[in-house]
């Protein structure tokens, strides 16, 4: 059986396949490692430990990259989050997290058997984690239970906000709690590093941000609780628990490392994407659709309040797929069929010239229906 | 960066290794659905009700396959291990598991905090499970704590033996305990439907056993468990908790689902296979070795007691490592390098004319070194 994608050459601006697009290196490697666990080889027993495919170096490099002590490979940003939860996990245990955290966060927690006390952002139209309130929501959390982790969402997947880390980092370790911070669209897209930030953990998406294909994610942390969460089997000496012994057991992995040094390059150039991004923003803006999140917007994950193309779907015929489908006539793909009263999309890596082509799109299907 | 994989032309008989081999459009949808999230481009909230690519379709045949009411993709068969012991976990929770359980059967139950009791093998040579003893184990797990699961390997990873699972399922239903069928080496290889067997959860290996890129897992179970294990989140009513909302978004889902005719086809072949393997022990005794395991064998999984490769490595220079050379040469691969008292191997798939050089260069070496 064999089933061909069919949005494969066009334009996409889903914001979930912007950063996951693969290089050549990495689709090259894809058939050369394809079969099972080829990765497997030469395993002495340990994933993280393989020395070919270089698989050992790897791990050091990418643990500079993400400035910690220990990185790990996962299935996802969201099974490093689960990991780490679970690992912290206590009776009672809470979990203060940002209200904008995606809805991972909060099932991971869930899984963990984890209670959550939400930090309040600052509602419409940007929606900001209010930093402060991290102080509160701990002491309020305290009342109920033990607070074991907080987590930030760096940025956050709905509008693309890039809170203030530092001063998150600060309040919790006053307050001694650990902090995570969730980097699955930003690892990858910009640099970040644990130490600098003042984080304790922080984890990424290799399939969304890091050229990879998927399933994969990347977790990064200090000596400190890299003995908690890594911590090994009593019976079987070198496996980590929380791994299960070995997680990427496969091709996902090849392709995370042949990406490397292009991921480590793109995030120099961060401040380009940026620029782009706030260029389609003023473009947009000029049709009539409101930005959410923060402005000046820092991220290429944009939100558009789209009153318009909402009132276009309640006189059509195809009500709110009329978008979608005129979007698919001009391959544009990536905004999720059926949305009208806001759109999200991502801008990350969609050459310029692409970009005037899906605001000329909107400008027309207004036009059209106008 | 690009890695060649070395031993890609090799005959392999890693047992790891022979079943994981991908098909002809299992390589092709590789390299379509390479790029991150992919499948995801028409997702409505839940990775297995997808309908383009054609996934839900595919995880009701799955289930059909699997003789189950439910089924799921994972990452793998321990991460369905792991999910169906974490959801069953209690306080003092008991698994009772057959000796010859994986080592990922432990870590699960580990991971889950749950202690395990484990049921004896007969030992040297055959090292069978020996079925009856699950009533004493339960019986004596019961004095501990609470048995929420047992567990049997079909077949385990050391011997291939394939125990009574019939017999080991009527004992744990009438103890009023649920049986897991661990078919990392099975599902994909033989016939495996879990209504006849009378199992309550039955795991796979997709690139063990289904011609899959790795990683990727199947589970199958019935409605009555499949309640307490695919829960779904209390906040975010589509999102089963336990695969925290979704499992395997990438493509070793499409490789799984690409192979998925010719797997089913292939299990239909097993009788050959197990001829094979049979020949193959009796061309390896005829040198000498001694196959540990059940005699007469069932499957393809060997494992060689090889006193006379044990006698040369201690006289040679290169130590352990002098066969793993020899075969290298030969292209062949596969023996663990250093192993040399007992070695493991998989004929599955591998022509005979491939194995009747693996028996030719093991000959070789024995006059070489004899
Ligand atoms: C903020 C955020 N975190 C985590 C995830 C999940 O990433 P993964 O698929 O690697 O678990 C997403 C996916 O949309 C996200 O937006
Ligand atoms: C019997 C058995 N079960 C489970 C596994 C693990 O399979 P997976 O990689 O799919 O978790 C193995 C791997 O060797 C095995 O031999």
């Amino acid at each position: 059986m064999f089933v061909e994608r069919k949005v494969k050459d066009f334009i996409n601006i889903d914001p979930l396949q912007t950063g996951g697009k693969l290089t050549e290196d990495a689709r090259r490697m894809l058939v050369e490692w394809g079969d099972g666990y080829s990765v497997c080889d030469f395993c002495m027993g340990d994933l993280h430990g393989i020395k070919n495919p270089p698989i050992a170096d790897f791990i050091k490099d990418l643990a500079e990259f993400l400035g910690c002590d220990v990185a790990r490979v996962t299935h996802g940003a969201r099974e490093g989050k689960f990991m780490i939860m679970h690992s912290l996990a206590k009776k009672d245990g809470i979990v203060v997290v940002d209200s904008n955290a995606h809805y991972s966060t909060f099932v991971s927690a869930e899984r963990a058997g984890l209670n959550v006390v939400e930090v309040e952002n600052s509602g419409y139209p940007e929606y900001k984690v209010i930093e402060e309130r991290y102080e509160d929501a701990i002491v309020e959390a305290r009342r109920k239970g033990d607070v074991v982790l907080a987590v930030l969402t760096y940025p956050d997947g709905n509008y693309g906000n890039l809170p203030d880390v530092k001063a998150v980092a600060e309040i919790c370790h006053d307050k001694g709690v650990p902090l995570l911070l969730n980097c699955a669209y930003s690892i990858g897209r910009m640099e970040i590093k644990a130490e600098k930030l003042g984080v304790d953990f922080v984890v990424g998406s290799g399939h969304k941000s890091m050229a990879s294909a998927g399933p994969i994610g990347v977790v990064g942390m200090f000596e400190d609780y890299a003995k908690v969460v890594l911590r090994k089997s009593e019976r079987f000496k070198n496996k980590e628990v929380e791994l299960l012994g070995c997680s990427v057991r496969g091709v996902p992995l090849m392709t995370l490392m042949a990406s490397f040094d292009h991921v480590k390059e793109r995030v120099k150039r961060w401040n380009e994407e940026v620029e782009k991004a706030r260029w389609f923003v003023r473009e947009f803006e000029s049709l009539g659709f409101e930005l959410l999140g923060e402005k000046p917007h820092n991220h290429d994950l944009l939100h558009f309040k789209t009153d318009k193309i909402y009132e276009i779907s309640k006189k059509v015929k195809k009500g709110g797929y009329f978008l979608y489908h005129e979007l698919k006539k001009r391959n544009i793909h990536g905004i999720k069929p059926g949305r009208t009263k806001s759109i999200k999309l991502s801008t990350y890596l969609v050459p310029k010239d692409d970009l005037r082509k899906v605001v000329q799109a909107f400008e027309e299907i207004l036009d059209k229906y106008g």
